[in-house]
């Protein structure tokens, strides 16, 4: 997972690029970058860490342009390295381009491959290096042109912010796999992967950009080209966004973010019959399904856990058995709210199981009565290929083991899953996601060998 | 405000100091450091920033030592220099001492000024110099001695930790203004300004350190001394550490942080009788006072505020012009939440008055109908002398203006303060607190000029 | 002006790599960088600076490898960014490749164009981008094979060294302007910029690579091909290796720099009359000069200007009005000696003559009578395109100007460089440099537009 | 050893301190650091490392001050700690006082115990610290009186810059051990340890500021006092600046320190009777020594070693078994020059003999017939207590072996230093010079129980 974002102004927005990329530091901190372009050329920066860390004052200063894009990237096991930061800038024909990509193609392999027999060489290890070198290798003189023969060739999740001497270019992937929101401010248009960042740049959001469209802005002017057909109704939106990646305040594809968070607690509340005494979140993505349960439940809602703020890239993880630390130092139990207590216990998804087994373990610990633990999205029994940092199948709990035997193993007192219907109404019965995590209907078969 | 954590133990403890200052992190953010006694000497190492910045894994690597104190220092204005890092290390007839220092001296100018007619002289512009340089002169060979001698001279808040060769030393000041509580783990014992770093390192909270009293801990013996008297009766713990400072899991004499808070919120909706729609916190300090204030008022709870979690120590401020998205950088509005709603908003209190302006502000931006702001403490009036880094006396808004005049500065539609007695019934009626900043009652007066 | 190393050994390279890096650290201060391959996969480090600030002991424990190159760059104008340190790394159809180039391609923009014009997109403004794709395009499993195609393609200077999984491939230009030593450590090979780095090393040089050789080493064995024919005949060393670049421990192309510099003394001594009381050297590259023209001469040799050791990347630049101060600060003359005195000066060579005219003038404040400048050099009067960093041709002061001029336009009392027979004969009479800085013959025509 | 400056100004002089800083680097590359005074208050810089890496540009733009002094600091064993980097900087009765040194006392431990009786505290282990002490003790309004209370119980080497509200101080200690330059620029005064700094600045010398003398300057004005009496008799400037320290365009006390090493090899080889054929000196500072010798002997000079250039504080050592890489890592045998010769090798001086010992052994490999090393000093027996970082005697290899010993030792086929009485000799005869470390005639007794 990542955040992406442009600006097309008439001055300098290398400092609205950072205040941006800022909005979206919790889609990513492993490394940000910006790149602008002034009119002649290209500048970047990009650096590992937040994007306070990278994107010092001296650094902003020395960044001018009116155009500009942004990238914060999500720590991944194995790719850190300084040569994967984004946006990626490289030169062809004499001009420049900078692309900022959000997604997960599922024929990089393929496409890499087939590009490296031809000669191609690449420098970094992210598919976003792919979609640089086809846009290039097709760009001769018209960027619309140019990417609608890329969106040929990529084949997967993708919304992209391009830099080019044409203006800014937004594209969104034919299903919109990744959410990427239209907006304005006077004159100037601003393209985020989320509606927050438009907000608090003090802009109006317009819409979403569409599956399958591409804008063009430049100079104050906006042409939207559509890639070959309509692609609306293919939308495919991952349901993730909505149930753990965007912020809250984010309104994605029509669908408000903390409306259905607080929707998926009050479905899943409906038909408990737990006898609990309170309901307690795993902050911070488990307190509006916390909300909405208790709304439905009326049994009282407490902060029982508290949670650290300030976790950084570079701290020190515990040892084996220092293990106990490492929890309580993320989340620490609220001994007098959860002491003697039976708790609902509310969080957004569970993947391998680990997580939900220590906290589980710390509450007991702290002198929790019961611990019944309810997820606010159904059980994760597939790997995603379009950008959620799943890991692959056989470690995924749910996907070769019951409700039961979860249960069991996370030391739970009882367990539920929000039903896939239960997903579907908290959506408004929306049929625009991809649920493929949940119930194995990939929207696309993935074609590297990899997965 | 600071926090300091002091362990004894018989193997190395800087893993565990480390893990210890993290989580007091939010007690101060502007620098940070640890240092070991060895057995022969002490090793240090401090340093602006987080403590995950600050200590590296090489760093602590080299610290060795059985016995060790840290701190992490908040950042004040104007005093923001790597001289003031802690803690101070000095080395006094051949004898190696090491003080770490939460509070803040009501006669520091006075002691500084008759330190130097003798001839001291002051590397940082400190107080806890101060402490270390008495402590220093009066130290002969028995620290027990040393320190009370060093509490004839120093008047004011200190809660303290020191590092010697007679092993770690435990103090709070007569009146206990700042918290310092007692854990064990085993044969090793842990002091640390708030409860959740013993439970958090793995041990239990013994109790708190009394008022007046000094602990010498060594090889898993304890030993406590009153310092002239016992001063459980002059107990004054600033009351803001329940308000605002401390962490919800934070048991600090006796008086539960967290219920505290929620009780605080019932009070004052007990005698309110806004007709809202929803109940807003401005997160985090405000949101158990917000479950209060919903429990008993039966106003539905929303999070309203979406809350940025990563602004840094080198964050780029925002220009004068750019102000609003300095506000919404940290606090964005959920504009489906709060749109065409009349909204009771819960903040811990308020200073300057300036922050809830601009929240109020952007709220009504979003749409929200009306803002009725309810502060859980009573109006702050008088400045601190005691380590809140609170303004001058004419910048506290409510110092100079009625209720009524700061409604309307602020904007906001109501306003409403907890009453004293409302705190005092909060704090379970317990007479131990300091309101100084509420009351103007100030335990100790001021001896320096600077106030 | 770089320079690079290959190491081919049966265990850990990287420390080797550092110390021969280290050894070359003359030839380029501005960035440095080692790639190893560890039988997998290609490791490596990067960054701007000198060895010792960027090959940190935790970087080089981390780079296992047991073949490996290495690369120091020069400091040019406007080229200074990390995007163009080198080693550059690139994975092609599945397999890595690295390289890392010292000297220049004339035809390096013709061949972007080219390589743009079928898609290929470049990320560094460095001609060694060129050389790794087009070498990675035809790279179909027969890394000697595609070197040859590579060959075919690019003109001009280079001399290169390529990690890959065949092995450690070193290769010379068929002009052989840059110099490739090959050196010997038991069943270990080593190629490197200068013979000295193999000697450091521990090593035992064994010969030159040839102009036009392709040398692939792996498992202690060493095959030679040749590109096309035997290019011997057409050797055409740059001769600034021996005037200014190269170490005086250096022997390229059998011959030995020390002895040529001290002969280039000798020759422009012999027919010299002037009437002097010392010979003083511009240090360090004009020490050897100077003592071969006080040897011929018998004017007494005295180190008349001290040289500042310490001049880092950092180093804030004196402005206009303390100009003064930085000439100076670099060398300083030594009053006691040169008070009074008539002097000959000796420089290795004069591209824009302000140095020069800083230092007679440096020196004539200090007291001295007479300056009479002898260049042990030929006036530079053309452009470099083969990688020494000389400006256009209008700065050459010597393509516009008299002598006559120059001594004037330097404040110099008499001025002589030495003649092109005597530069030919410093060097044996060995006919294998290129002189076209001197005389305009370049070997080659450069075909980019930008000269 | 160290480098101090001092500036008193009408304008800012931060840079010119680092410009000053700058050409006192051969003195100290361990830390550096500036402070200046405002008018108001003193402000600093300092850190580990290079004058150009600590003082960037940022930072001296934020010291503005007319006063100011720097230091740079030597690199020795144990001692590297960021908080032993000068200037000291503390706060005395409201005033601050900042001060640079260099020198050692010998009674260091002595006055630190005595004030630590008095209940002082060290927050350093550097015995500049007492200095800053006992002045600020002192220091009721009249900083020339206090200096002289200072010097009562201070002693040993020192030579001080201090910076006060009253002016820019200057001192040196009744024997002058160490030196330091007073120089003028306009109505600027500068004090430094080393005529170059002066002379780079763009300043004139004026004279050395004599043993005992106290200069203070301010507002352009100078005035000079004597410390309780005229201590010109009694002055014993260190050898050892002249031998090796200073750099060879300093004039120390009217003895121009490159002709005393010319003088001192033409007087070691006056009675030297080796039948060789080349001397070789070991750059940098045995270079004119070797000119000396040459000149004599009439024996050819060659350089026959190359010195890399660019060792840096985090260089990589090698391990033991790659220390031969070390050696020729720092100075390679120039084979063409050295092989099948007979060498006369000219270095200033020796000290454990292991240096020595690997350059003689590193000649030999590279094909040396013969090396005879001559020394241009005599054999150091016997520790410095003032500053020079000898070892103790028992590391000293000629405080216990015969000059034949070490010459089987270090594997020389013949040795020789210079007599008592040349050194005498190449000192023009002047009676100023401390030469204990030679003959055991220490002009005071360490008092301190440490050596």
């Amino acid at each position: 997972m990542c955040g992406i974002i442009g600006i097309c102004s008439d001055k300098d927005i290398s400092k609205d690029l950072y205040y941006g990329l800022y909005s979206l530091q919790h889609r990513g901190q492993e490394s940000c970058g910006i790149s602008v372009w002034n009119g002649e050329k290209i500048d970047y920066h990009r650096g590992m860490g937040l994007v306070s860390d990278v994107l010092k004052k001296e650094e902003l200063d020395k960044l001018k342009g009116n155009i500009g894009i942004g990238h914060v990237r999500y720590s991944t096991v194995g790719g850190s390295h300084i040569s994967n930061c984004q946006p990626l800038v490289g030169a062809c024909r004499g001009k420049k381009l900078s692309i900022a990509h959000n997604g997960n193609l599922i024929n990089n392999l393929y496409l890499r491959q087939t590009l490296e027999e031809e000669g191609f060489i690449f420098q970094t290890s992210i598919d976003s290096e792919v979609i640089l070198y086809i846009l290039a290798r097709y760009y001769k003189g018209d960027i619309i042109e140019s990417i609608k023969i890329t969106m040929d060739y990529i084949k997967g999740a993708y919304s992209l912010v391009v830099l080019s001497e044409e203006g800014l270019v937004a594209v969104r992937d034919p299903h919109g796999f990744r959410p990427l929101v239209l907006g304005r401010r006077g004159d100037e248009y601003i393209v985020s992967s989320e509606s927050g960042s438009i907000d608090i740049l003090g802009g109006e959001v317009i819409r979403d950009i569409e599956p399958g469209e591409i804008v063009l802005i430049k100079d104050g002017n906006l042409k939207s080209y559509n890639y070959r057909n309509n692609y609306k109704e293919m939308k495919k939106i991952c349901i993730f966004e909505h149930i753990y990646f965007a912020r809250n305040d984010a309104v994605i594809d029509s669908v408000n973010v903390y409306d259905f968070r607080v929707k998926s607690g009050e479905i899943i509340a409906r038909e408990d019959d737990v006898d609990a005494d309170i309901v307690v979140p795993v902050p911070d993505s488990g307190i509006p399904g916390a909300l909405g349960y208790f709304r439905k439940s009326k049994i009282p809602f407490e902060e029982g856990l508290v949670k650290n703020r300030y976790v950084g890239r570079t701290f020190i993880k515990p040892d084996q058995n220092e293990r106990e630390i490492g929890v309580k130092l993320k989340l620490n139990p609220l001994t007098s709210v959860v002491k003697g207590k039976s708790i609902v216990l509310i969080d957004d998804s569970i993947v391998r199981g680990t997580t939900s087994k220590r906290i589980i373990d710390s509450l007991k610990k702290a002198g929790a009565k019961e611990v019944h633990l309810r997820i606010t999205s159904p059980p994760v029994k597939y790997s995603c290929f379009f950008g959620i940092d799943t890991p692959r199948r056989s470690q995924l709990i749910a996907s070769k083991k019951s409700i039961e035997d979860i249960k069991e193993e996370i030391g739970a007192d009882s367990l539920k899953f929000l039903s896939l219907e239960g997903l579907f109404e908290a959506a408004d019965f929306k049929n625009i996601f991809c649920m493929a995590c949940f119930d194995g209907k990939y929207p696309m078969k993935p074609m590297d060998k990899e997965e």
